[in-house]
C-alpha cells in the first residue's frame, strides 16, 4: 500500500475557469438598498406575478438563467452544466428551474454557502473537461421566512440581532477556454464548525468561526496574508458577524480590518431597518455579480477572495436541540 | 469574442479517482434481504441507541464515514473533502455527522441520485488536486415517511406502486494517487426532466424518463452501446420503474433487458412487503459498496455504468400542484 498519514490538503488549483458573464435580479427592498441601480433587473413586487412566494422565486431563477446565458452571448445548448441551490426544502427553485433548460444540473446545498461552493464545483468539472458552466443562487424573504421562522400573518417583532433574508438570485457563466476575461485560480471548502451558538436570530455569531477556520486554513496552507488581496469579502455574516470575525482573525493574528467587506452587511441602508443587515445566499451572489465582477473588470480589484457563509441547520434539528453548524468555501478570483 | 453555439458537451473524463474502499450500514429490515451478510455492519434496532430517528439516522452517517477511513487504512487527517447528502430538509445527517471530521466538507442535494452526484463531483475535485475524497449518502425509513408523506402513527395503508425507503448509509473513499484499483473514467449529470406525473406514492415512473434520458445521451456521446457494459444498474427505480425503464429504452433503440439491474429492485425479498422495492439515496450507495464494488475487484465485472435517479419535489411544491421533477446521473466504473 501506499504511503499515507500526510496532513490533509484542501487547497484545489484552477486554470481553466473564466468568468465570462454575471447576471443579477434583486426583490424591491434590496433595489431601494445600496446597490440600487447596479442590478440587471429589479421586481417592481416579490409575487414576482405569481400565485406564491415559492413560485415567484422559482420564476426569479428561470429569468436570472436566461438572462445570464442571453449577457454572455450565448445560447442554452452552449451551457454544458447548471449548478446551484437554495434554501428551500430540497433545493426546489432551482431544479424545479432547470426543467426548462436543457442543460445537465448539478444540485448543491451549503445553505448560504451555496453560490461560492457552486464556483468551486464548477471550477472543477471545467477541469475535467466540461467547456462552461453557469452557477445560480438565490433567495426570497418571504419563502424563507415562513419555512425557518415564522408564518409572515404573525407579525413577529423581529430581535436586534437578526438579519433580512434577501429577495434575490445571481448567476455567473464560466467557460474552460483561455479568454481575457477574470478568472477563479484557487478554491477551498470549509470544515462544518459549530461553537454552540443555539440563537436562531444571531447567525452571524455562527458563522464568523467558520469564516475564521477557513481563512486561517487558507492563508496557513497557501502561505499568504489578508494583505496579498485586495479584497476580502464574506456572505452574509451581517454587521455583527463580521466585526466577531475581525475579532476572531485579529486572535489568530491576521488584521483583516483594512481590505474586508461582508455581502450582507453591505446590501442595505441604515434606515431600511434590516438590523444586522441582509442574509440568505443571494447575498454573495448578488454582491459578487452587481459589484465586484465590474470592479475586477475595471481593474479597481486586481485579486480577491470570496468566502461563502452557510449556517447548515433545519427547523427539525432546531426543535431537537442541536446548535447551529455552520461552513465557509473560499474561492480566490484574479484579474 | 469566441466561437460558440455549439452542443452542450456533458461528458466528464476522469483519469485520478481510484476507488480505494467501501463501506456500508444498513437497518435491520434490509439486513433480512437479499444483501444479508454483505453490509459491513446491521442495525438490530433502527433507533440506534438514540432518542429520535433524525439522530440515529446520523449516527448512521457519523458510523459509516468513520468505518470507511478506517477500512480504507487512513486517518480522518487523511480525507481532504467528505461529499455527500441526505434527503432530510437542508441535508442535515450529512452535515451535522460532518462536525465530528475535520475534513472539508461539500453538501450536495439530488435527493436519491446524490450517491452518484458525489462521485462524479469527488472525481473532478480529485482532478483539479485534491488527493482524497469521502462521498457519503443514506436515508432512515422514519425519518423519510413523516418528512415526505404521513406520521408513523397514523398507520396509512401503502399503495401497490409505493416503495420503501430504504435505512442505511454507504460511503466511498477514494484517491488520486495510481494504484491498482477500480476507477471512476468517465461522469455525466443529467438534465431535469418532468414527464408530468403527480403520485408521490410511483417515483419509478417519474424518475424512470430522466434515466432513459441521460442513458440515452451517453451513449450517444461516448458512441457507445448497452452491450458493452457488462452490467447497467440504476438506483432506486424499483421493480415497475425499472420496468418502465426497459420499454422506454427499447423505443429508443437499446436494449437493455440483459444486463441491467436496480438497486432498489434487488434490495428485498418478495414476502418482506415493499412492494415496487427500495427506495432512497441509500440504495445506490449500499448496492454499490455492498454488492458490485467487490465483484469489481473479483474481476466479474470490468465495466459498468452506475446512474442515481432522483425525484426532486419536496412537499410544498406538492402541495402547490406540481409534478415530480427528476434527474438521473451517471459513472462509468472500470476495472
Amino acid at each position: 500500500m501506499l504511503d499515507r498519514y500526510y496532513l490533509e490538503n484542501r487547497i484545489l488549483n484552477f486554470d481553466k475557469s473564466y468568468i465570462v458573464e454575471g447576471y443579477t435580479i434583486a426583490g424591491p427592498k434590496e433595489n431601494d438598498g445600496r446597490l440600487h441601480a447596479t442590478f440587471d433587473m429589479a421586481l417592481k413586487d416579490d409575487m414576482f406575478g405569481q400565485t406564491t412566494f415559492e413560485r415567484a422565486e422559482r420564476k426569479m431563477f428561470e429569468h436570472c438563467i436566461s438572462g445570464a446565458i442571453s449577457k454572455a452571448n450565448m445560447q442554452t445548448r452552449d451551457i454544458d452544466y447548471i449548478l446551484g441551490g437554495d434554501i428551500l426544502n430540497q433545493n426546489v427553485s432551482a431544479s424545479y428551474a432547470c426543467r426548462k433548460f436543457h442543460c445537465g444540473y448539478v444540485g448543491l446545498y451549503n445553505a448560504c454557502a451555496t453560490y461560492v461552493e457552486s464556483l468551486i464545483v464548477a471550477s472543477s468539472l471545467l477541469q475535467s473537461g466540461a467547456r462552461t458552466a453557469l452557477c445560480v443562487s438565490g433567495s426570497h424573504f418571504s419563502t424563507v421566512e415562513r419555512q425557518y421562522r415564522y408564518p409572515l400573518e404573525l407579525g413577529v417583532l423581529r430581535s436586534p440581532m437578526t438579519q433580512w433574508t434577501v429577495t434575490g438570485v445571481g448567476a455567473t457563466v464560466l467557460q474552460s477556454e483561455k479568454d481575457d476575461l477574470p478568472k477563479v485560480t484557487r478554491g477551498m471548502f470549509g470544515r462544518v464548525i459549530d461553537y454552540g451558538i443555539m440563537d436562531i436570530n444571531n447567525m452571524g455569531a455562527a458563522m464568523a468561526p467558520a469564516a475564521c477556520d477557513t481563512l486561517v486554513t487558507y492563508f496557513e496552507r497557501t502561505n499568504t496574508k489578508p494583505s496579498d488581496y485586495d479584497l476580502i469579502v464574506t456572505g452574509d455574516l451581517g454587521k455583527l458577524g463580521k466585526d466577531i470575525l475581525i475579532d476572531l482573525m485579529s486572535q489568530k493574528g491576521y488584521d483583516v480590518s483594512d481590505n474586508y467587506a461582508d455581502c450582507g452587511a453591505m446590501l442595505f441602508f441604515d434606515d431600511q431597518k434590516t438590523y444586522q443587515g441582509g442574509s440568505g445566499p443571494a447575498c454573495s451572489a448578488l454582491g459578487f455579480n452587481a459589484l465586484f465582477l465590474s470592479n475586477i473588470r475595471q481593474g479597481n480589484i486586481k485579486k480577491m477572495l470570496l468566502v461563502g457563509t452557510g449556517a447548515l441547520m433545519s427547523s427539525t434539528v432546531q426543535f431537537q436541540g442541536d446548535s447551529i453548524a455552520a461552513v465557509a468555501h473560499l474561492v480566490e478570483i484574479s484579474r
